[in-house]
């Protein structure tokens, strides 16, 4: 930084901003292959012999003995963790679940059915996706807001079974974790963790249950072994670091604009927090508030160097060209600190998750308010959603014709047919139109092939 | 085949029909290290270098000179390519586009607001993906209604631009093609294939612009770029080979079911067309006139090959048991050609479109029923769904707190964080809770870190 402070201040640089920005986009992606060859290993050795590499990958990668018999954690260790949390947190927690099922239940997908006569009749079928493995990380701190977030859409689209995977270290012996499983009434839950996990969600083994898709953050090794067996199962999507934008103009308070950079990054080294404002004024209190909150922080380390690397505070000269820059980023998390934020909202395209006015910092999205916090990393908010309700159910097709509808429409349908070339699709309609006698005469020259129109 | 037939008939036999069962799920890889070499490199040089490169390529793979300034076809190629279509093809295209953007006009996003009082808005905000690319393949055969099933949800979910990649020979010179582009209102067509065209999409160049997601079929050089791209765009499903499994009882025709399994057989040697039915009587017919129609085919080597590598007549005890496998299997295409199909079709979990009755073939939905062709393949159905208005929009969730709301709430909040260890997420609450005064004060208790119950 130039001026040697805790974040830099680049006013009207094009270059460096858009230097900044490719940063942030650049940020997610998953290149390491020598872990990746180390996972890809892992999960072979679990696809093809089982629960006998579960016990011995969990006593050499978490150092603890266990049998197959006793993956699965008992409703007594679960309901025993209840004394062990204070009634504030026990509060907070349903009142989270029951604020995010109650916006979830907003997205249920609807289905239809259109008659047309003639004895047609088209229909979307919307059904929930059957089995879900959910991945819930150990690790040097455990996070219940997470579990709430990635289960509730998931049980509120009607998901019949989630298969929760756990570490027995760090998690799965952590009695706020498992009070949030019994507050979500997720009882299938075993205590295994990384790569192995994943691999037994995927492909089933003795004892674990295959699973149609894999939700859920988690380190490295979890992350690639998502990637590896995405296509066996599907898989959500796999989560950079965190993001946020504050764009501000000169009516906002620095000292909540500094309180939520730092927020931010504090997750990791990796989190990037920016501010965008048309006010150097502004910019410059912002920079004078970090560094006089960053010292009340026990983080302090990690959020000098993520602010440092991955931090800034732009300085625009309109709002508009503060947006546009918004929507290049495509941010997982915005903040629009301005007179008024909702005039800005409109020109606001790309963004996970937005937050309106002073009193909607992000930590009210991420505990309490109601839209799961799982949102796009990495500049994909251009093109997908929060996790939704949507990411849980699948749709079919469903059509039906009748005789007198076949003969009227074939000539259509083969016509269509022979221009690609396709002689067999077209004979199908053709033995329906005939109602089923023989169908040996050569197709017609309407609906017959001609591979020089082709 | 132990008899010496077109297709095998499988009774009773556990074993060879899970192995069967298996083979279909499987064909969906992309492990081509070779190709993807050669792919990485060629999407390389096109991000490095732009239009350059495509000129380069398309001289080399096309074996056509062309400049970057001629990329694009001009409006009067595509009003040209009138003159070359018959009215018949031009009727049954406008009808089948006609019916689709009928049908997916019903699955319009819907967005919501919630005003809870307390000055807390919560809000979920549905907008079309902004920039979508289509790739439309050349090659030995052309498929209008294959562009037709790609861009009509597109266009409904109110992408605001549609770019066209196309091969120059055997595509963008085909007057079915063009017309088609006509039709669909699709302006922005650039004369580019193969893997090249798909870097341009995702990266853009001096002449072609950078999308938000890449759609459509294409080879495996397609294929595999898609694959490459993934993450800086978006892409839709990368399509396995065709499937058609065929559930019928003893009342079921033969000779449609066989014009059904000869349809699916055609599109290449790696189509799967498998009838499933109670009746060993019927299959046996079946297998008949599948070697009787066989020989009216031109494709007749294809269709054999493919019959026999992936075909199958699998007969069962009950329809339950039919059901079972067709949900193991979750076929692209399923036809429900039972007494009562859609009693069959309450028990149906998995399958992309489902045909129900005797005269409704696949090729019905392939050219003009309503909902999109473009359907979950390899069994993949049991996680995902046709193609449609969902695939081109995007959501965002948009939270409104107020001071007042914050102040209640605040302590609920700060209580979560402190479980997790994100004290800055506390003190961004708790700088508001104070309105904006000095937030100089350690944490409280409450909402303090407490590590060990972290």
């Amino acid at each position: 930084m130039a001026d040697g402070g805790m974040i830099e201040i680049i006013e009207y640089d094009t270059k460096r901003i858009n230097k900044r920005v490719q940063e942030v986009i650049s940020r997610g992606n998953l290149y390491f292959p020598d872990i990746d060859i180390e996972v890809r290993a892992i999960v072979d050795a679990v696809r093809d012999m089982g629960d006998e590499v579960l016990v011995k990958l969990t006593e050499e990668f978490d150092g603890v003995s266990i049998s197959p018999s006793s993956f699965r954690i008992p409703p007594s260790t679960i309901e025993a963790a209840y004394e062990k949390v204070d009634a504030e947190f026990l509060l907070a927690l349903q009142e989270s679940i029951q604020n995010i099922t109650k916006y979830h239940e907003n997205e249920l997908m609807r289905p239809f059915r259109l008659e047309e006569g003639d004895g047609v009749s088209l229909e979307e079928r919307v059904s929930p996706i059957e089995k879900v493995g959910l991945y819930v990380p150990g690790g040097k701190a455990i996070y219940p807001s997470s579990i709430v977030m990635n289960a509730v859409p998931a049980k509120v689209a009607g998901v019949s079974r989630i298969v929760v995977m756990t570490p027995p270290k760090n998690s799965a012996d952590n009695p706020h974790v498992l009070v949030t499983f019994g507050e979500l009434g997720l009882k299938e839950v075993y205590t295994l963790g990384g790569a192995q996990a994943i691999a037994a969600l995927a492909f089933g083994t003795e004892t674990v249950p295959k699973v149609d898709k894999i939700i859920g953050p988690g380190n490295i090794y979890v992350a690639l072994a998502k990637r590896y067996v995405y296509g066996v199962v599907d898989i959500d999507m796999i989560a950079g670091p965190s993001e946020v934008v504050v764009l501000a103009d000169d009516s906002a308070d620095p000292m909540f604009i500094a309180a939520d950079l730092l927020a931010q990054s504090e997750h990791d080294q990796m989190a990037t927090a920016i501010c965008i404002t048309t006010s150097l004024r502004l910019g410059k209190e912002v920079e004078a508030e970090i560094a006089r909150q960053i010292k009340m922080l026990r983080r302090q380390r990690i959020v000098a160097e993520s602010l440092k690397n991955h931090g800034a505070i732009i300085v625009v000269k309109t709002l508009e060209e503060g947006i546009e820059l918004v929507n290049l980023i495509a941010p997982e998390h915005l903040e629009l600190m301005t007179q008024n934020p909702r005039r800005c909202l409109r020109k606001v395209k790309n963004a996970g998750a937005i937050f309106l006015g002073a009193y909607s910092p992000v930590p009210v999205g991420d505990y309490l308010a109601g839209p799961s916090h799982v949102l796009p990393t990495g500049g994909t908010a251009r093109y997908s959603s929060p996790l939704s309700v949507y990411d849980f159910v699948k749709r079919s097709s469903i059509i039906e014709y009748s005789k007198g509808k076949i003969q009227k429409k074939g000539t259509l349908i083969r016509r269509l047919a022979s221009v690609e070339g396709l002689e067999g699709h077209a004979r199908a309609i053709e033995v329906r139109e005939k109602g089923g006698s023989s169908p040996d005469l050569p197709v017609d020259a309407n609906g017959g092939l001609n591979e020089k129109s082709a």
